[in-house]
């Protein structure tokens, strides 16, 4: 169950080593956490005004396999790690194109679940979840 | 009449090529902007807001005479270019530390004065204009 | 005679003012660039390697018309706007995707031509012009 | 036993959520990283070279406790958080200026230790310890 989403490492994000930066690959991942919300909701510009939610960072971290070059074609597959009543964790495993074993970096992502704008702490939304699985983020039997 | 911050060129802002991309001189020269701002003004993180006006950017440019390297320590020098009624241009000339022969680049910014949060055209704000008296970027003598 | 691209404008690239920052165009300039050089060259990667040529930005600049915002879909069309014996300038217009009334930004980027690694003035190259005629921005005429 | 440094969150590093993407304080450890090499060595932009030795990342992460804002002076505690025989990790606390009960963010970084520039795996370089040595990041006793 993943949602997948194409990126190319661009001339301006290598940095002084001749690779890609370590840090865009979190551009990365969250480029592809915004087409899935793209995908998932019908006004994604305005998903967490629309529900009075929203899902702040409180952990990001990256591994990093082999080394990303200027004009690398890269497949990105999204995953939901682990779920929670209050925050939801979103793996990210970034590929060469078309190479399931040319794995470049894996991301995870872990949200707060919180309530917008007042950023309190909250369950997490259902009809949030209800976006995860017309993606095929979750499944049905995911949801509470 | 000029404002002078430093920056130092990073190891990210390197691109493919090995030197400082050239669009990153944009953000040096808006760096310059804030800072400026933060020195003309007491509480600069609203300055827009409590003047009722903005600046947004309507052309830009810059010219490129010498690389920039990672660890660069650069000094730029921003001053008023133009003033007009409804507009502003600020320039922005890019050195290599404490070298006025080593210039590396001018970036020139065109703002149109607006009204905020409206964004209708303005005449110029005479309450921006005496933070730039303030710091040393207009005389009293160019105020209205 | 143009090429053309699409990219679209991501979370990360929004600024302060709740727009994408204005230096990101010339990002999507480059990109476009860097996909005509994919299409118009076998090995795009190590063109300028392969040719002992390249070609350094020594100007850029941006005329605004209408603010970008995260998520807008943009289509970018280049086209060769100035054309000497020492350098090239190309001209990309972004527009709202497929409205070409919608333009938001012109972004023109003025290449000097030297030899590589060297980074001495030379004549275009007709080798890089020859890719240019691949990907309709010259016509066979333009070549000397 | 910390090297500190201070930057300051820049109006093109927020992102549509309105304060800093979270993916910059891996741009801000990493300009704390540079400071200190700055700081250890004499010639610090070729360092690597000169030791035949990189420090290429295998593994980021960072915890988010407060969000930061344009304008916001942020001053950055480096220690070694973890030293083995072929790698090594930097914690990187970011605070709200003078005020340690400010956490803004923790971010690690681990370096893997590899021969350059053929990039094998070798032990930490001697040399470079005494370089984190002088800047306080290591005592006499934790070299070998």
């Amino acid at each position: 169950m993943s949602f997948q989403y194409s990126v190319t490492a661009r001339f301006h994000e290598v940095d002084r080593a001749g690779i890609v930066f370590f840090g865009r690959v979190y551009e990365y991942a969250h480029i592809c956490f915004e087409e899935m919300l793209h995908a998932a909701f019908e006004r994604p510009d305005t998903i967490f005004e629309q529900l009075g939610f929203a899902l702040p960072l409180v952990h990001s971290e990256a591994s990093f396999s082999r080394p990303i070059r200027q004009g690398d074609r890269l497949d990105i597959a999204m995953e939901v790690a682990t779920l929670s009543s209050r925050s939801i964790t979103f793996a990210y495993r970034i590929f060469g194109q078309a190479d399931p074993d040319d794995l470049r970096a894996v991301v995870r992502l872990k949200h707060a679940c919180v309530s917008f704008p007042e950023f309190k702490p909250v369950h997490r939304s259902p009809l949030f979840d209800e976006g995860l699985v017309r993606v095929g983020l979750l499944s049905a039997n995911d949801l509470d």
